[in-house]
């Protein structure tokens, strides 16, 4: 460890802040990497080529771990505290390891009090930095958005002001069409050399987008907790100001971009997705006419290089530490609900390479993002897991057994600091229905009981018994926010173990299966939910899509983590329920098509209070205070 | 010189690409500097940490050299390429020589083709990196600059709907006042240990801001041109998305965070500009009742600290290098209008210590840029200049004689590309005020010819005549685009002469005149207008700043940079014409008021074709692609 530990253990920032790092450059050479391979960014961050990918193409996969958890309460049951204290366990018993985890948003940072970059004496540092801009992917994926964004209701207003010759003269001054253009000819089956060998309807066609207004669901974003700009009017002032039309902002981090460099192979992969973006549709009739209107892309609006041009950094992911010493990527942060929620496809495919485990993160619940990460994720990077790790606590088994309502910021309730092993009994269906989810994938599953100082061995025993008999290959406690590294041994001795069984893993679905299909099998094998219905704009969505021929993505269901139905107040395991689709959108850019289950939120607001009231610098030190 | 010189001389990217970069760890330690003293972001850009001032305090300062430019015409006369060149001009020369200059929104780029690390030969590398994110500080600006407006309208929220009780309560749910509370009490005159020691009036006054929607300034940015944000109606939706009002969006670097980042001297002068950021009054009276409406800061938001953490990494100047392989600082670009339009005093104080010669470039013409180089930059900073270089082009001066007009895009006229000496002649007065008007601050003087191919011996030597005739030490040639460094040599040799000149440093107005009679020195003065006239709005404004306790503030003027007066069409030097004052404003983070001469555009729009319609990347080499 980086740090002396302590008792009672102090705040995550003051663990942080006396922790002696290593410079990432040491951290590198141990992994095999020269500085030839790296952007630093100061002394304790570093980008990592993509071209290691190919230097090191004949060294053997790491095992491949991703950690999940079951249904949490509001309060999170210490997933990412575990993801990094099972890589610091790994660590510890000596083996090559590497931590993969999700950016966090700087929203959350400082509005509602909660640290991204675990806890305790399980974190990665240097945690200012995480917190903050790192090294600015996040704003680069905000670039890159907004830029899309100003060309969309620029080429609005442009469009409504001018003659197509006008717009074929000013988009092709010297007469010549850009790669992007050519792209947009292909698609639409033109034939053209030059713009002067266009008909006159073709011109039309050709340079007139004429998108729908209506049908624009490209938002702006920002990475700062904003609710006063969910609902917005803009383009108001004069004709040089814009169409005046409604529309709102997202966090950054929900950005469809940010889904779609997570998602992402390499560059050409990214400049692809990129690309095919559709923000919107032409206004030739509406969703009623399936097959008249056009989905209009980045590449329409000729911004699809520009926006991959802001992003050829970000593409990189960022090599940090854990308070072991280990290395750690910290890349991309997509929505765990209207996205996949799991770290970047290139980071976990670089450090497959470069060490011999690799423990990689997914958000919220099992049911949400380890879903995600086996049919989405694992079906985009071709990556095969040896093994799952599944996060329960005590204290959220309690509460899916019918234990008191747990709520921020209040003290928890007597059944939650006693020993109660009938109201865990209750609970323990949420956490054998994961396991069994797990497996319905064919790859092993380790429950890790993140243990707190009330529980009783003889909770842990009853949990363990029942994990076993439900197939999970052992459930074992795991103390790393207080004891670090040690705290992780045994349930990274586990782990090992369990990497090394044979894996038969499976998709869930195949891809040539019809949108309700795909979403009646993920309802029924993974929530289950005895039937799906679906709202009259979802159904007409669902046709729109297959007619545009997105019927063969994967799914990336929006749903609430705090249930495994769509309702955040029933907890358990229930059954014999029906899970309302209230809408259905797509993600072509991201690869994948998203039904939404319920309001999602996607612009986070801030406390009475916000956490930016405590932050400050120490003008003494330069050191950041109060950041949780 | 880095790269081989080619006739005719390749497109900008193409001669930056080509360049064989020295790593940025060789340039630094060219300057004295260390390996610790950097922090690195990739191999040819790193910051400079702050501490290297305290190391470096015995060294003596360097000559301070500012350059700027006659009124341009809207092509631009190559202030960039000029103060690059003759800072390449004095490397060849064999001076220890430093370049500081601002860095370019990412909006313009993107929007209106046009680069910004200067030209030809005269560029500062890598220009990609120079023109896109550099390090992320203005994105660090913009994340700083959406906290405070999302902190404002979240408090206009939260208190209509709160008692004082409750605020008091939400706020310090400890019973605690935190650093901001006690400088709120201090300046609202309560003495208090305790929020429960509070009378009901001075708590009501203490947490309830009781912010006027109508008068807040502080509107949001982002970093991209996009003119449908200027005007826009937010907090629409529900009760938790806000409070509906009117505001819009600035391009980041145009936000007053930008200006007092470029203004402060270190890092707690930074979280004191934070501080007094004002962003509206209070509801009780409004203009007409002076005295009676508290203005509202960022340290009554408690937002200060955050945003100045916010901050912390782009307070720090960034090393990159020329064409030469010469060091540079490109660090902060505030406006040159509505703020102070020059680089950082930082970076200035910075390279001071590092180098003997100190090349710095102010925004705009010399009216504007140069006026608020002496009155402002050197005000706060407390550096004395040693010599102004004062650009010039045969084209511009021909343009104010009263040539054809300008046009970005279209072919010059006859009277530009062949020898007209009674144009120029006619023209020649508006590089004569500029003349003069440095010299009213006591510095030397240096005309730089910024020569193009088909300007005459006979029209240089005219330039040359008039110049040393009105007190310019010389003007001397430059075709740095070219030739790079040995195109600057003869100016460089100039300059060094003029430097070691004694000087006579003056401002032009004491910081106690009052505002009007301020406003008067500099209309009179620099812009020799024969009087001024107010708006009732302006006058008021003044009233009300003045009993603010604001009146002993700076100015900065917001001028067109387009002619000496407020109107873009008047060219020349014009006498007896009125100076109409439309607005005034206070940047008192940044340190200044800001009257306003007609309305300034503070956020770009985009044309129908945008520039980032050609920029892609190569996926073959990974090379940016079509960046102008």
């Amino acid at each position: 460890m980086l740090v002396e530990l302590k008792q009672p253990v102090p705040s995550d920032i003051d663990i942080a802040q006396e922790a002696e790092l290593r410079p990432i450059i040491e951290v590198a050479k141990g992994l095999g990497l020269e500085e030839d391979d790296l952007d630093y960014y100061g002394k304790y961050k570093a980008k990592v080529h993509l071209d290691v990918l190919a230097k090191f193409q004949d060294r053997p996969q790491g095992k491949y771990i991703d950690v999940t958890a079951i249904t949490p309460t509001p309060l999170g049951e210490g997933k990412t505290v575990t993801t990094i204290g099972v890589s610091q366990g790994l660590h510890y018993i000596g083996k090559k390891v590497m931590t993969c985890i999700r950016q966090p948003s700087q929203g959350p940072t400082f509005g509602i009090k909660g640290g991204a970059a675990g806890g305790g004496y399980s974190q990665i540092v240097p945690m200012e930095d995480f917190n903050l801009h790192l090294t600015g992917d996040i704003h680069a994926v905000g670039a890159a958005h907004n830029l899309l964004a100003a060309a969309i209701d620029n080429r609005l207003t442009k469009e409504a002001r001018w003659s197509s010759d006008y717009l074929a003269e000013a988009l092709c001054p010297d007469g010549e069409y850009t790669d992007s253009m050519r792209k947009r000819l292909a698609k639409l089956g033109i034939e053209s050399e030059k713009p002067s060998d266009l008909s006159d309807e073709d011109k039309e066609h050709m340079f007139r987008l004429n998108i729908d207004p209506y049908s624009i669901q490209w938002r702006r974003v920002v990475d700062v907790s904003d609710a006063s700009l969910r609902n917005i009017i803009l383009g108001l002032g004069t004709a040089n100001d814009g169409t005046p039309r409604e529309s709102g902002y997202d966090i950054t981090v929900a950005s469809e971009i940010m889904a779609a460099l997570a998602m992402c192979n390499d560059l050409a992969d990214l400049r692809e997705r990129m690309g095919r973006i559709i923000i919107g549709t032409s206004r030739k009739g509406g969703l009623t006419h399936v097959g008249e209107v056009e989905p209009i892309t980045a590449e329409d609006l000729n911004v699809a290089g520009a926006m991959t041009v802001l992003l050829k950094d970000a593409i990189m992911p960022n090599l940090m530490q854990t308070l072991s010493g280990s290395p750690a990527f910290v890349h991309c942060g997509p929505f765990a609900n209207i996205a996949q929620g799991n770290s970047s496809i290139i980071a976990d495919r670089i450090a497959l390479r470069l060490a011999d485990y690799v423990v990689t993160e997914s958000g919220f619940g099992a049911d949400c993002g380890m879903e995600k990460f086996m049919n989405l994720k694992s079906r985009y990077s071709g990556l095969v897991p040896n093994c799952v790790v599944l996060v329960c606590t005590v204290r959220a088994l309690k509460m899916h057994g019918g234990g008191p309502k747990v709520v921020a910021g209040q003290p928890l309730a007597k059944a939650y600091v006693e020993e109660n092993l009938e109201l865990l009994e209750k609970g323990l269906p949420n956490l054998l229905q994961h396991i069994e989810n797990v497996l319905k994938f064919g790859v092993p599953v380790v429950v890790a009981i993140n243990r707190f100082k009330d529980d009783t061995d003889a909770e842990i025993a009853l949990i363990r018994q029942r994990a076993q008999e439900t197939g999970a290959e052992d459930a074992v406690e795991s103390t790393v926010w207080m004891d670090g590294a040690k705290g992780g041994a045994a349930l990274a001795e586990t782990v090992v173990k369990a990497c090394d069984k044979p894996t038969n893993f499976k998709f869930l679905y195949p891809l040539e299966m019809p949108l309700k299909e795909k979403i009646e099998t993920v309802a029924k094998e993974i929530y289950r939910a005895g039937s799906v219905s679906y709202t009259p704009d979802a159904e007409a969505k669902i046709k729109l899509f297959e007619s545009m021929g997105l019927g063969n993505l994967p799914l990336c269901m929006a749903k609430t983590h705090l249930s495994f139905t769509h309702d955040p107040r029933i907890k358990g395991a229930p059954r014999d329920w029906t899970l309302p689709i209230t809408d259905v959108r797509a993600s072509v850019g991201a690869g994948f098509i998203f039904p939404l289950c319920g309001t999602m939120r996607t612009m986070p607001g801030l406390p009475t209070r916000p956490a930016f009231t405590d932050v400050d610098l120490d003008l003494e030190t330069g050191q950041v205070v109060g950041l949780f």
